[in-house]
């Protein structure tokens, strides 16, 4: 199918890199939390394989922040996690589900700890800020609760090392995994974190003042011409292959973490004072999770709302939420919500997809 | 420049209609609230003669509703907005701004009331659901907070009035203005509003089940076919020329409605409860405010990002947050948002648009 064109208007926010992505050339976005996000430089399939053997630089600008600082602001973050983030250092990088009082999913952001008052949460696609205002207004919590002028650009690849150590040094690339430490840009302290939602390695810069966007991706490229360094984006085969869940497809509110398979980011014994506590204690033996599922036959087209799943017979049993075509795997990589009595893996399964019906097989892990 | 493309994936979600839509020969579209929001078919310019001449069938489901039910309904939607709602009849609509604890804007939603402890909250661009869910849960109220099965569909065009007639009869046309009634579709009885983003004159359909999507959209084109019934989509030439503000664009989190030019639709001696109160007490006179303004010169390129206005000598002085030609007035019709200082009509500044330092002179009203 022929994409359809995306119109602009200063509602779906430009990014600070956006003139850069443009002279690089982006040939599609998405967009996220109200702002542009590349989604094609060359072809989806370039892209893909680049990522994997270089390095590219990613304006993942759309995972804005909230910042929340004062004397509640742990208070106020517990709340609305079942992971229990009371033993964070202050140099930590921590994945919480976000929940509603229903055990209900909002979002998946990366919590950073700053210090003892001041966090930022690095937001999926949903406006996590709105409800983080009103829980404070609700209860007079003590906290400032804002959107910082802080934007992140993902360094992702094998070589994200060699890179960022050119241009920040060989301390910045021995941070360790999800945490953070402190690298210098436009003579300003910004805080760099050994993360990204891919499985290639790699950093993300947090680059603080939208001025400073240019010179930031600038030092990137100039540092890394010989390493073939290019202008990439989140790439949607690679990261269903390491099992990376995307806010919006594969969970919404009308799924628990338990159900998205995050069970493990639950401390239920102490995270007591999430809102959406009772009801995961309840829930916490899911009907239904996510699965690794493998579709055959032809390279499936790109998902445009949930396909169906069901046995040979046709039961309903669940649905795929996010699926690509892997040329490393050759097959169809997807993720699916398939109910328990189905879940087990081997088990075999159909799929209604636009291009008719395709085998599924449920999988007992990602491919990497 | 030639338009980026449009990726697709299921966080960014198809609504009911966009079937029909897309074999209608959509080109373009944009997102709201988590939805594709067409915004071209034939092309700019011929959908907005279009529009004013004949009838359009608009497929804004991405106005997302938020339900607000129970014995707290009404306290809670109280608190989030300046404007008096404790008199709304059960058929009203009304066009409310909601505030955050500062007086900024989080949305521009119309509220249609439809029992006493039954609301629906009608969305711009942003998850307004978060903050009323935050809000209920920090206070405790007695209500559920939830996102239904709706989804608007407009009929606009001086035409619009016939076309309903035939469909759901007389009775329905003569509905007032921001009022509502009830229309029968697939044996369901649904909401209609004499409502809609233009100043054509029109009725928003709100369609209860996503299921019946397609055979309303039949109906209507079926009935209409000699009235030159077409798919169509928000007009921003249109919308512009007749001061329909844009939420996102014209205002954010950092505007007031009395910056918005709002005013009326804040009851400060009465809208006690909301929690923007005392803010927008002390924010009653605004230092900057949202004008007409046209821009001369030849036909500016699309907006992407508020163009900086300053004045003749070079001083800022506001921005420009929406801009289209218009053929029907034979020039550059905008938005801005002014200080005090010059924000009074004929005065003449400039602008800095994509394609270089243009003229703008400050009106005393929209177009039409």
């Amino acid at each position: 199918m022929q994409l359809p064109y995306l119109t602009a208007s200063s509602r779906v926010r430009m990014s600070p890199f956006t003139a850069r992505v443009e002279a690089a050339g982006v040939q599609a976005y998405t967009t996220y939390n109200h702002m542009l996000l590349p989604t094609i430089f060359r072809s989806p399939l370039e892209d893909y394989a680049h990522l994997k053997s270089a390095v590219q630089v990613w304006d993942v600008a759309g995972e804005r922040q909230v910042e929340i600082r004062g004397p509640d602001a742990l208070k106020l973050v517990q709340m609305t996690t079942p992971r229990d983030i009371s033993r964070m250092k202050d140099d930590q990088c921590f994945y919480i589900p976000n929940v509603d009082e229903n055990g209900g999913m909002m979002n998946d952001p990366v919590l950073l700890k700053l210090d003892a008052e001041r966090y930022w949460v690095s937001l999926a696609d949903s406006d996590m800020l709105y409800y983080y205002k009103g829980l404070a207004n609700g209860l007079g919590l003590n906290v400032e609760i804002f959107e910082p002028d802080v934007s992140p650009l993902a360094v992702q690849g094998p070589k994200a090392g060699t890179l960022i150590g050119r241009v920040f040094g060989e301390d910045v690339v021995a941070t360790r995994f999800f945490r953070h430490t402190q690298v210098e840009i436009a003579g300003k302290p910004m805080v760099i974190a050994r993360s990204g939602w891919s499985l290639q390695g790699g950093f993300e810069i947090y680059l603080e003042g939208s001025e400073h966007g240019e010179h930031l991706w600038d030092l990137l490229f100039d540092a890394g011409a010989d390493l073939d360094v290019r202008a990439g984006c989140p790439c949607t085969i690679e990261r269903i292959e390491g099992g990376l869940l995307s806010y919006g497809n594969d969970m919404t509110l009308e799924h628990t973490p338990f159900e998205a398979g995050l069970g493990k980011y639950c401390n239920l014994d102490t995270a007591t004072s999430c809102l959406g506590h009772a009801a995961l204690v309840q829930k916490r033996e899911p009907t239904r999770q996510i699965r690794p599922v493998e579709i055959s036959g032809d390279a499936v087209p790109a998902l445009r709302a949930p396909w169906p799943v069901s046995t040979p017979s046709g039961e309903p049993v669940g649905f795929v939420s996010s699926a690509a075509w892997s040329p490393d795997f050759n097959t169809n990589v997807a993720i699916a919500m398939v109910d328990r009595a189905h879940w087990t893996a081997g088990t075999e399964l159909q799929v209604q997809t636009p291009a008719g019906l395709q085998g599924l097989l449920v999988r007992d892990r990602y491919w990497v």
